[in-house]
């Protein structure tokens, strides 16, 4: 049986991928953006198996629960387990089952295991675009508090750690870390484009937490000391 | 005995106040960003009694855990209680713990009971300017994890809701329902002040939001649209 991505195969991924999703900051939602990104990213590239892409997209954070419950385990190499599982077992292909795997399993940066198709490549540029501007921001953000890790670490002088130099995870640290480095080598040009879009915003944002944060601090214990007799 | 608010009476209510506290959008860092911004607030403002402001602020949120446990308790009424006991089994005067249960009970917005004294106007003032600006944005969107709420919510016709018609809880509708109208009505000069320069960063971050989500949206239902066979 060959099975195409018609509508009533897209539902039946949908579905899978829903029954899989739980926390707000890796929702449907996301999945729905990477999925469409990966279809903007897709007009401007060539020889694209649409089949393949709708497929990856759709499935590519099902493992998400795996890795939360257990951090040792990796959510894509769970996932494109479990995605090559569920399309065998549902009359897909084994060959579009071992390419929709292969996507998943490439979607998370490692340098020992890059995207090598084109399909591949579109979804980890697509879910990487997710975590650029506001929006990653916004993930970013609600994730800290799902983990319960705080917006900023503390210096010992008593002011607010910018997050360059932390050790301790917080929102601030993960901006300098990681969501400030991620505006460049994307695979695709069309997601360097809109990640640029995106860049100030992200920027501007961290700059007005840390400024708002540390200008309370520097006026306010100043007061403090000379109140407290 | 009548106790001042010296440097051992400060760590001993700041002691309390962080066995009291629990979640991180309402985490100690936020008690002396109030209180910081209280003590600037209160340089400009006549006849404040820093005993009773500095008191009022370290425990202005002792009752959130009651709160966020049983939704039908007011933080502020649990917490004005719990202040004034504290208080006065520790030896404050039962003047001074009147003072602070006032402000504490008065700081959370209900048209009902407003603050009254200076220092529970300060109060006030400094605990709503940290919902405004980055910061505002940034605890909002902690909130939204850590009770699992959603970014945003969607339109029958398959497009981002702005969040200004929602009945549904998410990080849109707050924005428009609350944190987009707060930037008026505070009671001081200072804290207005202060609130209209975090202004513009915290429309124009929701702004992205929605515009990031929304257009993923409406270039990829299309496209999808096309490529379902």
């Amino acid at each position: 049986m060959c099975k195409t991505m018609n509508r009533e195969n897209y539902r039946l991924l949908e579905d899978y991928m829903s029954s899989c999703m739980e926390d707000s900051a890796h929702d449907r939602e996301h999945v729905y953006r990477v999925l469409f990104n990966a279809l903007e990213i897709a007009k401007t590239e060539n020889d694209v198996d649409y089949d393949v892409l709708i497929g990856a997209c759709l499935l590519h954070d099902i493992g998400r629960k795996e890795q939360f419950e257990n951090p040792d385990l990796c959510h894509a190499v769970v996932g494109s387990d479990k995605a090559y599982r569920f399309l065998t077992e549902h009359g897909f292909k084994d060959d579009y089952a071992k390419r929709v795997k292969n996507c998943i399993e490439t979607h998370r940066f490692r340098s020992s295991n890059p995207p090598d198709s084109i399909e591949a490549k579109i979804l980890f540029d697509a879910d990487k675009l997710d975590v650029t501007g506001a929006i990653g921001i916004a993930r970013t953000l609600i994730y800290k508090g799902i983990v319960s890790e705080p917006l900023y670490s503390m210096l010992p002088n008593g002011r607010v750690s910018d997050g360059s130099m932390d050790s301790e995870p917080s929102f601030l640290q993960e901006y300098k870390y990681k969501l400030e480095n991620l505006y460049s080598n994307f695979y695709t040009a069309r997601a360097t484009e809109i990640a640029k879009e995106r860049q100030s915003i992200a920027a501007e944002f961290y700059n007005c937490v840390y400024r708002e944060a540390d200008e309370a601090y520097e006026r306010g214990r100043q007061e403090l000391d000379r109140r407290l007799r």
